[in-house]
């Protein structure tokens, strides 16, 4: 685990770098730069949008009066695809509340709105002090050790497109899900693995919303498709992770009339579940590809 | 299932009734009446509020040029609860798009916001000529025959409050989840049974938006607490179900710093998955309330 072992101080890091919004003086206009190093082909990922309207969100929510810094939900729709460059954020604060508040925010570029994203932001204590949880029903799953793992790359061989992410993230698969790679997909709709941000920086509420959109399709695992266009995505960040690698887990449910449900988890290096995502995307299932036998 | 033998049609039901928009003429707002018949406790439902919403953000989709007249995806947010009443929807097209369009709602009362919704609006076919789904990983859950579940009850003896969208919905759960109405949660965080409209109206994509925020909280088959007010609800809608009453089932993951998630699934009489729902919501353990032990 070389990259842990001299985290960057949040604040210093390429995240923190990539994902910084500057107040235009009214606490509820942000401009950004949209980094070209956090990208999928040409298009930014979905999850460090979120983490960056994020820093807005709170932002406007503090300037309102509140200390509900910290996403607790998300909601985001991606109604285009912005460019890496200039862009706004606007927030709208819907609701201040006791124990949690509501704000909306809109990631525009050139006067066109992106990314629509209505968040639920409450004060998560750091992992030293926060209490346990009071009940957690399923164990964390299975994962092969971390030093098994394979590193995903930003640019494997025969890729279609950088996958730049990869250089922010360190993402390591179970080689168990690999078979994709070697286009043998395991037919179980599944990835699972170990995620941190590759420059040390530890793992807090906002990296949370990046890791929880930074895998693959878990349709890589079933069959040999691209990536799937997100209809509607939703993360909870459930509490603040201790320090180390979190565990990652992606898996589909079901594929249905072009469209699928891809659920991820995240559980901290203490075993709690810190993070959960479900997304609604679009999918292009190639002429004559048959779907494999499900495993019951 | 005597409710299923007269099904009556869509557009006479009570459900069709109290659900009903009227567009100002403008394709964007409309009016309607909060029913006092799909409340818990004063307060109307989620679900029911979900679904009324739908119906606006469809006609004003169909107003815009498109034909995406179903929910597929509707992420709300309620910011302050609604009274029984009159009450306004308005609608903002965000997105007309070709497989699918978004467009979000906001339910106000009396000039205040109440309800939050984006929508992604699609084409669903019904069920005697969709296409079978491609792939789906898991099998529909194990629940106890219809004829042996128990009917939920609006005004249940000992109740705090009624219930009235039971006597809308024909709820019956599983024997083994019934704990709670005896003071004896089973300690696994899970509600499972069937569900259908109780006037036999059949079951559309509108009506799952109901259904998937209908039944009682997973956490009472944990601890005794209270209804847990929704901090950020999400429904998919997968596919317009066959007739007949509907496999549903909730469960809570994780109780963490007086929040919890609850995920559901509604499964319909073909076996299909139609309806999934996650929530993140509050809760308040009162003092002493020790956690069941999980089953693992």
């Amino acid at each position: 685990m070389s990259s842990q072992t001299v985290p960057s101080a949040p604040g210093q890091s390429e995240f923190d770098r990539a994902t910084t919004v500057r107040d235009r003086g009214d606490g509820a206009t942000f401009d950004v730069d949209v980094d070209s190093g956090w990208t999928v082909g040409p298009k930014p990922n979905g999850g460090y949008l979120l983490a960056t309207a994020a820093r807005a969100a709170g932002a406007a929510v503090v300037a309102a009066g509140s200390e509900h810094v910290h996403p607790l939900a998300a909601t985001a729709h991606y109604v285009r695809a912005p460019d890496a460059g200039p862009a706004e954020v606007t927030v709208e604060v819907l609701r201040l509340g006791r124990g949690a508040s509501q704000a909306r925010t809109t990631l525009s570029q050139g006067g066109e709105p992106c990314v629509d994203i209505v968040f639920t932001l409450g004060t998560l204590p750091p992992p030293d002090v926060a209490p346990e949880p009071w009940w957690t029903g399923p164990a964390p799953f299975d994962v092969a050790p971390y030093d098994e793992c394979m590193p995903l790359q930003a640019n494997p061989p025969g890729a279609e497109f950088t996958v730049s992410i990869m250089d922010r993230a360190d993402v390591r698969l179970d080689p168990a899900v690999l078979g994709f790679a070697l286009g043998q997909p395991s037919g179980r709709g599944e990835l699972r693995g170990w995620i941190s941000l590759a420059d040390g920086r530890l793992a807090d509420p906002l990296a949370l919303l990046f890791f929880l959109d930074a895998l693959p399709p878990a349709t890589f695992e079933l069959a040999r498709t691209g990536w799937v266009p997100t209809l509607s995505l939703t993360t909870y960040v459930r509490a603040w992770p201790a320090p180390g690698p979190l565990r990652v887990r992606q898996y589909v449910q079901s594929v249905d009339q072009n469209r699928i449900d891809e659920v991820c988890e995240l559980w901290d290096s203490a075993g709690r579940l810190v993070g959960q995502a479900t997304q609604l995307a679009g999918i292009r299932i190639p002429d004559g590809v048959e779907a494999p036998t499900p495993e019951r």
